[in-house]
Order: structure tokens, then sequence, then C-alpha cells
């Protein structure tokens, strides 16, 4: 049984499911939960959660011919973050994907590739209303094909919004538990205005009055369901707001949560360069120098943190005992040092790890393994079977995904403190 | 004096106020305004255009120190986008830039590094539309500190959106000398919702109806002028439209204009990352092939062109006589084939237009020198001294930005159809 509040989680399953660690900082959050009727204390049980995730659209604004959620990010399909992101929030049960029927093949694979797990597949409708409808009809009970257990609570987020944290994620389903309703919103970054019949400006809206509302939103599940179950075709053709249909058919008004910048959609080309460059800044900001506690190689480790702590966001020095964490918080970037020892059994153990870990189904891992030799004590023979030794490891994990390098450092033993 | 319509402009002016050859393209949205008073003939005189473009924002919403017109994107300043983008259409006269008195002496460097012409600089007010305001003044007659002529039409666009073309600006020129107000708008990609003073749902906007104001903007100058003069403290102070205030105090129904995506507004940090893709793109998908009009190197550059065609958009393969124009039009990418000659004649010649161009003050410019010989027939030494030859060249051109490659190919001369 999975505890509530998600402040009390464990640490993160191995495996493509990583889960992010950050119940520190969701604990407040979590807290504001205790006096809308859930329980507090660790262990008692979770209100149900799902997400509908419709992906049925067809991205004509992208002017490309594949359908933005399917468009590559650093090679991955742009859904396969946003699962990424939802998958690894604990308290999220079920998640319904709604595709088109002639993308419904090419999402299994996605599937099946990037190991996402707790993903049930429905078929999109023609419009997006139509989709969610689809995906709600899956967790009702009430349905025939029902195949999933009716969820308290029902987020629904888009497919194309891959940088949703599990905090906002939180905050609109504890205001639905409250309200009925909770959607995010984000401050109009240009004014909006109304055209009349003939195109020109009719009238303009004040900028600091009105919201963009984005995802994700977060509903009860009977207040949803049953709006959509007696909303009109016309609501259901040219309906773009859930929030609208809670309010129209159950008077819910729903609770308006401020969220992060994060939280834009991926709509046009540019976007797909915004989420490339973001991603690869967050994979490029972390990583891990692996190293024995011995004197000497400390030495160097923390010569090289200081350096890497000049230009990178995170460093870690470890000396391997708490690896598996930093692997669990997806840490993409090794340096393995290796002093006076010309075996590589800790860049092998490092690999085993990472390869037991599926972390580099999502991005590549870099390995870099240094070696520094004593160029007086090692004969040419072994500097040469050392570089042979690395180039067939790293052709054997590079089918994995793991790109390995080694780097050998000769140096006479006098000068080491200026190596590194 | 300028041809007006803009269609029949002449080709551009040397130096980086490197001006756009659209022409063709802009022939028949200049038509228009033969209907609209201005003479269609080659030759007649111009409606006085200038822009005003607000910089006085701090860019709190980038979560960055620097205001984001000053946000470096490769290098260089936001805001010198922007102006390249307006300074390059001929028929804009003056340009007049708001900035704080503190960023005073930070836009005369940048006008100065990338020898902007046509600017006149003002100082900014405490929001956007008072900024607007003293660019509008600077620009009426009826002020004591006029240094402009008054323009017939201004446009309004941000300092923080580089990426308008000079289609879009004909339009809402036009429009506005129609209707005396016009601008761009776009699809809202999100629907917007009205909050209630408890942050509920008040009431949610049907997407369909609105449209998001973009800019350019353009006004009849006398027309935004007399809204601004009359129009309230609160306006000033909390209003973010023009096309309001000439709605509101001149009666005034803006003419609206479709944009492109293009004319997105650089908000947070994802989208100067974008920004930055999008001028990567457009600089790296061009490329000039130079050779002599020999038969041999005539063979290796179409076999160069034709592979640089399925990885590029715009591929040119030129004897070197129409160099000249290519530049104007912004080539970035060089390659310089040579055959059988050992000298760098031919790299020298485009290396010197180049320097001439000052293309190279806005973005690298980029030449690979090729040279094709035959090892039967060159000694060893010959090849070192073409080495140094060229790396000393390279020295010296880095200076003015461009980045000169080398790349000797020996080959027995036999085999020369596999080369290239």
């Amino acid at each position: 049984m999975e505890s509530w509040p998600p402040g009390g989680s464990g640490p993160a399953e191995a495996g493509p499911r990583l889960r992010g660690l950050r119940g520190a900082d969701l604990a407040a959050s979590a807290s504001l939960l205790s006096g809308a009727g859930a329980g507090a204390e660790a262990g008692c049980s979770a209100p149900a959660v799902a997400a509908v995730l419709p992906a049925g659209g067809s991205g004509e604004r992208m002017g490309v011919p594949t359908p933005k959620q399917f468009c590559p990010i650093l090679e991955r399909p742009l859904i396969s973050y946003t699962l990424q992101a939802l998958e690894r929030v604990s308290w999220i049960k079920d998640i319904v994907v709604a595709v088109t029927g002639e993308n419904m093949e090419a999402m299994k694979c996605i599937i099946q590739r990037y190991q996402h797990k707790g993903i049930s597949l429905v078929e999109s409708g023609v419009t997006r209303h139509r989709s969610i409808f689809n995906g709600l009809k899956a967790l009702a009970e009430d349905q025939p094909n029902c195949r999933l257990s009716k969820p308290e609570v029902v987020i629904i987020h888009d497919a194309v919004r891959p940088f949703v944290e599990e905090d906002v994620l939180l905050k609109v389903v504890t205001a639905a538990k409250e309200h009925g309703a909770a959607g995010a919103i984000r401050p109009l970054v240009s004014t909006v205005i109304s055209p009349s019949v003939d195109g020109c400006l009719d009238h303009s809206l004040e900028r600091a009055r009105h919201r963009a509302s984005e995802m994700p939103q977060a509903f009860l599940f009977d207040v949803i369901y049953e709006a959509y179950q007696q909303c009109s075709d016309y609501d259901l053709e040219f309906g773009t707001e859930c929030l609208h249909l809670a309010l129209k058919y159950c008077h819910i008004k729903a609770k308006l949560i401020e969220g992060s910048p994060d939280l834009w959609k991926v709509t046009y080309k540019r976007d797909l360069y915004a989420a490339e460059s973001i991603i690869k800044e967050r994979i490029s900001q972390q990583i891990c120098v692996v190293m024995d506690a011995k004197e000497d190689e400390e030495h160097v480790g923390h010569r090289l943190e200081e350096m890497l702590k000049n230009e990178l966001n995170h460093v870690k020095v470890t000396s391997g005992r708490d690896l598996q964490q930093i692997i669990l918080e997806q840490c993409y970037n090794f340096v393995c040092v290796n002093v006076m020892t010309s075996d590589f059994e800790e860049t092998q153990k490092l690999l085993n790890m990472l390869e037991e870990s599926n972390l580099s189904i999502l991005y590549p891992v870099v390995v870099i393994s240094v070696q520094f030799l004593d160029y007086e004590s090692v004969p040419f023979g072994q500097k040469m079977e050392n570089l042979m030794q690395i180039r067939e490891f790293a052709k054997e994990v590079k089918k994995t995904n793991i790109l390995l390098y080694g780097l050998l450092v000769y140096y006479p033993q006098s000068t080491i403190c200026r190596v590194g």
C-alpha cells in the first residue's frame, strides 16, 4: 500500500520508472491535505488518483507532418517525457492515454521501448473533449469495457507539457479534493482582444484581470464525468476548457493554482528547440565523481570537484557507497577516477549498476574513466593493453546507450599535485 | 529619395545594414497601397515611416538579472537582432529606442559595436506606455526637443521580438494608412479565463472568438500621438495595449492582421533557447560553394553540391562572379574549392570581400578552403608550407570574426572521381 501524503514516500524504484526524491520539498504542500479530509500520518490510505492524457492531436500548428506529441527530442518522442514526468509520481495509480487508431501501434512501441509502466491506451475522439471523455469512460465503473478502477480524483494533463513537476500536480489534486475542480494558470504574455466580424478590433481585455488556463487540471472524478455525460455536442466539438464544463454542468467553481513557467505547452517548432535545450541543460548540469577512499585519489577528486563546481550546478563526489542513490536521482554524467591502479574494477562496478538501473533507456549516460599511471613504473605495453581494454568495454556498453570514454594520464609521480 | 512601394527598392547597401532582397515577394502586398492614396509608380514619394521600440523593461519574468532585451544570443544582445530586422527595411526612416538612463550607455555601445544606423535613443518611462509616449514625443514636431521629422505612419514594435519580417511590417503600415491603426494578432495557445477575487474560476472565454494581440502595430502618427496626449494616468500606468488607446481616445478601430508564429515575444528563459536555435538553424542552412570554372573543379563542385543539398536548404555554387550578391543575401558559410593549385588566391579574394562587407559583425562567418593536390606530384615540404600558410590567414581573419579552416585532400590523380 502506498503511503499518503506523498511527502512520506520511500525511495524510488529502480528501472526507468525512476521517481523524484523531493519528499522534503513536498511535505509542506502535502500537509495541506490534512485539513481536507485525508489522513496526514504516513501509511493512511491514499486517495485514488488517475491521470488522463489526450494525445490525439494532429499538431498542425507545428508545421511538421508528425503530430507534435510524437516529435523527437534528443531522439525520444515528446510524449515519453510527459509519461515519465507523470509515472515518477508514486501516488498516480493509472495513466490513460487517448491516441488515434492510426497511432495506437506507435504508442505501444514507445511504451515498450521506454519501459513506461501503468499506462492504458484508449482511442481518441475527433476533438480534445471527446478524447478526454473516452479516457474518463475507461476509468468509470459504469462502463462495460472498464478495465481500471474508478479514481477519487482524476488529473487531466496534456501530452505536450513534458516539464510538469510533482508539486503542481499535488497542488491541483489537493485543491480538487476540496473544491471539486482545480487548474493551473499563468499570467498572460500578450493582451487578449476580441475582433469584430470585419477583422477589426472590437475590444481588448485588461491583461491583469485575465489568466491563461494551463494544465494540469484535476477534478473529483464524479464531477468531471458527470459534466462530460451531460455536455452538449457543441461543447464536445468546439469547447477547449474542462474547467468550463465543470462550472456549466456541475456548478463547480474551479480553484485556480498559479503554475510555474515550465508548464508551457509545446505548440510550435520553436518550442521543440526550447524543450531540447532545457533537457540538455538539466542532464548536463549534474556530474558525479567516483573514487576510492585512498588519500591520493581524494586529493585528485577534490581538486576536480572544485573545478567542476565552477562550471556545473550539481557536482557530487562519492567513494561509491551511495552510487545507487545517485543513479536513482538521475545523474547522467560520471567521472571514475583510478589512481595508481591499472584495472577498471571501479568503472566496471559503476557500469554494472548503470546497466541494471536501466537509466540509459531515457538518455545516454556518459562515463569517463580516468586512470592516473606513473610513467616511470608502467611499461609501454601495459599502456596499450589498458587502452584496448577500455575500447572493448566501450563497444559493449554502447549497445545499452552508455557512452564510455577512457582517459589515461601518465605522469612522473613527483608532479601528481599538478594533475587534475 | 527612396522609391515606394518598397517592392521597387534597389539592392541592399553593403555593410551590416544589409537589406533583405525579397522585393518580388513584397510587390503584391505593396500594390495594396495604390488604392490607399500612395503612388504605385517607382520613384513616388514614400509615406514617411518611423518605428518606436520600447526597451525599458526589467525582464523580471526571465528569471535572470539582465533585462531580456539585453540578454545575449550567440554572444550578441537580443535587441541588436531586432534592430537589424527593422533597419534592413529600407522604407523605415528612423528608429527610436526608449531605454532606461541606466542602460543608455550600454545601448550606445551596442549600436556602435554592431554598426546600427538610423537609431535615436530616448529615455524610457516607468511603464511601457510611458516609454512609447516618450518615443513618440521625439518624433512629434510640437515638442521642443524634437530632433527628428514627424512621420506619417509610426510602427510600434517590441525589442524582444527579433524575427519580425518585412512583409508583416508592410501589411500593418499599409493597413494603418487606410484604417488609422493596425496590429498583428495570433490565435490563442491557451484558453483565457477570468478569476474571481477568491482565486476561483469566474468564467472562461471562448478561445475561437479571441486573439492574442502581438507586435508590430502601426498607426497614423497623428492618431496615436493624440491618443497618448489625451489618455489618463491610469492608462499610462496600467494599460498594455496601444490599439486600445487609439480606440478609446480617437475612436479608431484597428485593422487586425494575422501574423506568423515568428512574431512571438522572448519572455522566458526557454524563449532565449528557442531564439538561439532558430538563428543557428537559419545561418547554418545556407552554404555557398566557390570554385573556378575549370572542368575538374566543376565536377568536384557539383558532386559536393548534390551531397550538401541532402543536408541543407540553401546551397549555391558560384564561380565567384555573383559573390557580392550572395554576401549581401547574408550567407555565412562558404566552401572554397581549389583543384590542382597550391595557392589561395580564390580564398584570399573571398576573405577580402567578406572583410569589406562587414558581414561578420553580426555572426561568425565560416570559410572552408579545400585544396585537392595530387600526392604523386607534390612533395611533402610543399604540403607543410600550404598548411602553414592557411594557419597564418586563419589567425589574421579570426580577428574580424571570420573562421577559416583549411582542408588539404591528397589523392592519386587517377581516383579524383571518388573525391568530394
